[in-house]
């Protein structure tokens, strides 16, 4: 099949997602709940964040998307994320799963199964470890960094996409981005800075809630979202190496980036491949 | 009644905060912690945050005010605000309510309604919705978000300042304080950007505890803590925006306006407007 | 007993935790999280979050160090910290911990009592309140703050190391790095702008854990990574000063100085003293 996505179709999802301002719920972990918030309202979007059982579901009623983060994982808060996903399956707002340290401890995995089972989410993000563990091919786990390469973990990626029935998005040097029909396109922008925030990944999940409140078409809005964090990463990097300066500026430049992102840095920056 | 605050009161009452430093104790949301703190050291007052059941109300002795803040509400820290709150009032310090995304959900309401139980705090501030809400006038939410002007959440505010017999702050594009008493002051300080960053009206509240702290006429405490975080946002846009930057630079530019705001700054940017 | 490290040798761990990224599990407050997350990374070391009873000793199995803070503790908290202890010690690897507001509460003087019981962590660094209060002598608490100057510790830093037959640190104005052997050495740089940031010390205490995954003599690995904390705060101090800027900028800087500190930064700025 024929992936027929340009980029000015992407640009048109980051329109719609700033003149639009979708509420994204996300249920998180203790880290990166701040940047997150950050990164959504940057983005233009809006963040909720709120785990009570007592008000999960009701708050799921004013959300546009839910995004689920395991990393600082509790049984009540998966508990949590089980209430949430439940009635945002019902409301038929997506749900975007993260399934951060997959592999580096049995809880996290059985957790992770609780999340795919019945209804699962529509789209998951990880690093290649990540993908490739919740696909059930065991790897190495360094907690929530890669030990392998996004281009190793393509298989994985697509028997993931092919359980949920949704999209698949590993994450690194390259993007690759599949579903369970067969489609795969990869991005190759971004810059190894990323990798020094902590909850770079983390946001791309967030931000991948925002795309998808507003485009139905959820790969294309998987990968208008992963372009632009990557575009926004390069973009911020370019700005901390020309003034000399190190990770703290690159996260400040990395927001403005999303905050301030032209038409024209996007379409002449993109380095997208339709690959199947 | 005429309302005799003149901007060299409020600045005195910065003054005065820069000096003794006050001790302010938040119970507070998980995603503004950490902003709300460097917020709080910036303006030269110091944070404590401690919720755990078996201390906070031996913590609250250290403390020369409290702060209550429901964003990441759940049944043990609603406890804890509770706790805290009764010691407070024991002890005679000041107690400031932000009551997060009020009318979003029951849970938050109930929640709301014990907070202002038996002797309310003296202060609540929140933006349009949530006081509308707060004060028993149903109002759509966006979560965290407003959907309302602060000009239409005037009665409410004065409803629900004769509710708790104290004070009231509905911030929002101008801020409007008022009292039991029916004085109302309002403030036009502050920019659009003020909203791009998560936890600015969070770190208001917080920024309310220190200079109630060290105030004893609240309602000139709220006036002068607004007043000074409504400038410092005008100061710390105009350094991005002169930048071209954006809300990532934002953030960390109201931070250094918070720190080092000059008396020539703030009596020359002030706009209060004395009406009741 | 004289002490031999040299300013080169303290650089030589900057290099090795540089090359080899430690992974450093911390279980921490949640103020701090974020910003110990960026230190970690700044410096070119790995975090780990992750601290349910579930997972935590399993998460051990691929940590390098364990870092414990008591900032907001709780009991399932401190339960969670025991845990990990146990593992860490059976492995081998060192444990730091960071008593956050001793003194200040009685709950907070049991947890920390739990934690040193057994076997105690080979590493404490607090600020000279916090250290006098775990070594037994009374002092007025202010919270995270302390209300003595590092010199007043010295005694009691010396008792402490003796009953935990490890390393101590007390930092302030100067540093004061003991161990039960009776090495001391003092440490005169950073500058007050560190206190204008919320974490910092906690972030002392986490690069702590870094550096003693890399470097087996523990005393030796604190006071490296002391010397590079404090070396990192005058150069982003300098960079803020130069700027006019205030405590948000200087947040940026410290992360970004930490980040690219050259050698003969690092040679040319480090004050240190061998007292004994």
């Amino acid at each position: 099949m024929q992936n027929k996505i340009t980029a000015q179709d992407l640009w048109d999802d980051v329109i719609e997602v700033r003149s639009r301002a979708p509420l994204v719920h996300s249920i998180t972990n203790f880290v990166v709940m701040n940047f997150n918030a950050n990164v959504l309202l940057a983005l233009g979007a809006s963040p909720i964040m709120a785990h009570a059982h007592e008000e999960v579901e009701e708050m799921i009623g004013i959300a546009q998307a839910l995004v689920l983060n395991i990393g600082t994982l509790e049984p009540v808060w998966i508990d949590s994320m089980i209430l949430a996903k439940k009635r945002a399956t019902e409301k038929g707002i997506p749900i975007i799963l993260d399934p951060v340290g997959a592999g580096a401890t049995s809880y996290r995995d059985e957790s992770i199964v609780k999340l795919l089972a019945k209804k699962p989410p529509q789209i998951v993000r990880g690093n290649a470890s990540e993908i490739m563990s919740v696909a059930g091919q065991p790897v190495d786990s360094k907690g929530a960094d890669s030990t392998a390469l996004s281009a190793d973990a393509i298989e994985a990626a697509f028997k993931l996409a092919r359980h949920i029935q949704g999209v698949v998005c590993v994450s690194g040097e390259t993007d690759h981005i599949v579903n369970a029909q067969g489609k795969h396109v990869s991005l190759s922008n971004g810059h190894p800075l990323m990798t020094k925030v902590t909850g770079v990944g983390c946001s791309a999940t967030a931000m991948i809630g925002a795309f998808a409140a507003i485009q139905p078409d959820q790969f294309r809005a998987t990968a208008a979202c992963m372009a632009y964090l990557g575009i926004a990463g390069e973009i911020a990097a370019q700005q901390t190496l020309e003034k000399g300066a190190g990770s703290g500026t690159f996260q400040i430049e990395l927001l403005d980036a999303i905050n301030l992102m032209s038409k024209e840095q996007f379409l002449s920056l993109l380095k997208m491949k339709l690959i199947a």
